[in-house]
């Protein structure tokens, strides 16, 4: 409750749904945006509509593009013969930011997690055994994040591909408990650079 | 630069422009938006929309609504003969979640800051002082924040004020420094109670 008119209300209960914004930061950012309603309200919105029509998940890797297919794996340059699994789109986005890594993704949409009962079947962990198989990959490079889940999922996808391909894994600069998308972009060329047998 | 697809690009630069909000924040935002394409994006974008077309300042108060006059401005009942003024929209708000004042209000725009050279004319001050003659006002409220600013702000307009109508501010509970929209409802409520004479 904002007191404000209810259509008002209702768009800072639904800013207040995203990560990073509460009641009253949502509050505060929906008032910015009528300040500037032409400049920022409106195109924000536009923005917002366009994304909402068009954005979907690469049916191949799980990054979010327009088409079936994104960018990356749309490109004949990125088959190298490499995939670098992450955990979520950010971590491909800070991946990519670091300009390092030359060929295609595989996005797990999560780790594996006893706790909360997610199993491999609930993460693309399948669909990456069969990629590395169809797309003739030599090496699959895990750049999951430094948690007890990531590394629990990390040694997981080691033993389904031993058999297949090289694992490897970000090694250096990788800070204990750290994830990736806080990373600089130094630090995770650094721990590409430095990737070690698994 | 996200390595997104560039309308995703986009808004997310527009997203990080809104307060709370950087970039790194803004990126898992527009994730998460993208992830909830249905529940939250769509909705949001359209009540974005909505509130982008319709929304306006109150012409007497400075208020935002969706008419000329605001609900409170338009309310006969808020006709008591008291103005509370307040610094901004979100200040507003906060008075009418605590739910104590049964008053109109005067929304300033801002505080008077020889730093940012704004004077009297850059906020709505003269239009207090006619409101004060043409409504009939008994008593002008200062509910300014306890800032240096909040405060000469107060004082300037007490002496406006001073022949005209009774102008008592905000008292008890306030902090030193502390600004309304961070006060809760009882903070506010004996604030109000306890206001005392300029
Ligand atoms: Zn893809
Ligand atoms: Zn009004």
């Amino acid at each position: 409750m904002s007191q404000a008119p209810s259509d008002i209300d209702d768009l800072i209960d639904l800013m207040a749904r995203l990560p990073g914004l509460g009641p009253r930061s949502a509050r505060r950012a929906v008032l910015r945006l009528i300040q500037k309603r032409g400049k920022l309200m409106q195109p924000l919105a536009q923005a917002m509509q366009g994304v909402a029509d068009t954005a979907r998940e690469c049916l191949q890797c799980g990054n979010i593009g327009s088409d079936d297919l994104c960018k990356i794996c749309a490109s004949e340059k990125r088959a190298n013969g490499e995939i670098c699994v992450v955990e979520d789109v950010a971590d491909l986005w800070a991946m990519e930011r670091a300009g390092v890594f030359g060929g295609r993704y595989h996005v797990l949409g999560g780790t594996l997690s006893a706790l909360d009962a997610i199993g491999p079947e609930d993460l693309r962990i399948p669909a990456l055994v069969r990629r590395v198989t169809e797309e003739g990959i030599n090496e699959v490079i895990l750049a999951l994040n430094a948690t007890v889940d990531g590394q629990t999922t990390a040694h997981y996808i080691a033993d389904e591909l031993a058999e297949r391909c090289a694992v490897t894994s970000l090694a250096q600069g990788v800070p204990i408990g750290g994830e990736l998308d806080y990373l600089d972009d130094g630090t995770i060329t650094a721990a590409l650079k430095a990737r070690k047998g698994f």
